[in-house]
């Protein structure tokens, strides 16, 4: 048995797209104004990649991922021609979403008991105050918060596994990376970390292409978090 | 009301000297050696300022507290003629007796309360290894951990209070330092964190000179952590 599990958290844990698109139908709603949410939830996400980039390229210092959520807001509220429809304090209201995401179904329950049988943590790229207030808001049982500001930069660089292993005073071979994504889990598995994936069949919505299987031996795959709970 | 805690802990959270006391009697009686527990306990404490303050000098690298104990240990075994009762693996697992501490009986029931109302968090100058350990051994609900791995450093250096804050991306003013240590409190407020006291008058023993009284107007005074829950 591992002696902790470390978790990826957008997707595998919360399902993002669901909760920021209520978030974003809920803000626009208070203003008066019509925005495909949905749309917007993606298109918000969209930036994420290209955000955490800059920093990864060694472009731009560590900037927890707070700040770029807030960004990334912007570039998306002036794509969707809504540039000056909230203010600075509004926008950062509306950033708070994603510290409101509902957790899938199986997670709260499957990781409560988990949470008996070995560490659990987040291994994220949202900051500590992120995945604290999104612990809260979902009752997620964390015993620590792990992740990108740990390392100061962002999965999958190599030092975010090594630095969880580490604060964990954990050899990586006692840590598996749980995750609904299949390159989250191979860099973890190229610094040691055993791995675990779950699918996530709907993260992207019905259409959804990628990570709908394991794309290799990973060492253990679970149908959801209650169906890992039974296998360890 | 705060918009966090964050928490001192040995001494303030947990009986250190009692659960360190034990753990060393045990191994020592495993061993058939012996040795006054208590005192070994308290050596060993004492040794915890002076090797957190070739840190805090700048005459050696951020060293997590696990590894200082770890060594400390080692200069109380030979100053008590025990230098080569214990191998190194044995060692270890006597080191461990840090994460094994029993919570102060308010504790949990304290925690449990005031977590309900807003984000609990140690600031300890124990490691995230350390503290997760600790809180799955004596049930201790965090919600994040803070403190001196966080910050590469060891209180009362200021950096280690703002490092928290800005963890949990809130301004020192929405943050409370929860202490039953006066100098802990001095230094938190100097960083404009506001402050929080509760006496534990048997820390050291019976015979406790130090830390009975709030030694300044500090902006909590209760009398246990229930008593806190019932300020907040």
């Amino acid at each position: 048995m591992p002696h902790a599990l470390i978790f990826d958290v957008f997707g595998t844990v919360v399902d993002w797209r669901s909760g920021v698109a209520a978030a974003v139908a809920e803000a626009f709603a208070a203003k008066g104004a019509e925005v495909d949410a949905t749309a917007f939830a993606v298109a918000w996400r969209g930036e994420y990649q290209p955000a955490m980039e800059r920093v990864r390229s060694g472009g731009r210092s560590y900037t927890p991922l707070d700040k770029l959520h807030y960004e990334n807001l912007g570039i998306v509220l002036e794509r969707f021609g809504h540039a000056d429809t909230f203010d600075d304090q509004e926008r950062w209201a509306l950033n708070a979403a994603w510290e409101k995401l509902p957790p899938w179904p199986d997670s709260v329950p499957g990781l409560t008991r988990l949470k008996q049988k070995t560490i659990i943590a987040p291994c994220s790229n949202g900051s500590i105050a992120l995945m604290t207030r999104l612990a809260k808001f979902g009752g997620l049982p964390w015993d620590c918060i792990l992740g990108a500001d740990i390392a100061h930069d962002y999965k999958p660089e190599p030092v975010v596994y090594r630095a969880a292993c580490a604060a964990l005073r954990l050899p990586p071979e006692r840590v598996t990376m749980v995750a609904a994504h299949n390159d989250d889990l191979a860099a973890a598995r190229a610094e040691g970390l055993k791995t675990a994936f779950i699918p996530r069949p709907v993260e992207h919505g019905p259409g959804q292409t990628t990570d709908l299987e394991p794309a290799s031996d990973w060492d253990i795959v679970a149908a959801d978090m209650e169906d890992l709970a039974d296998r360890l």
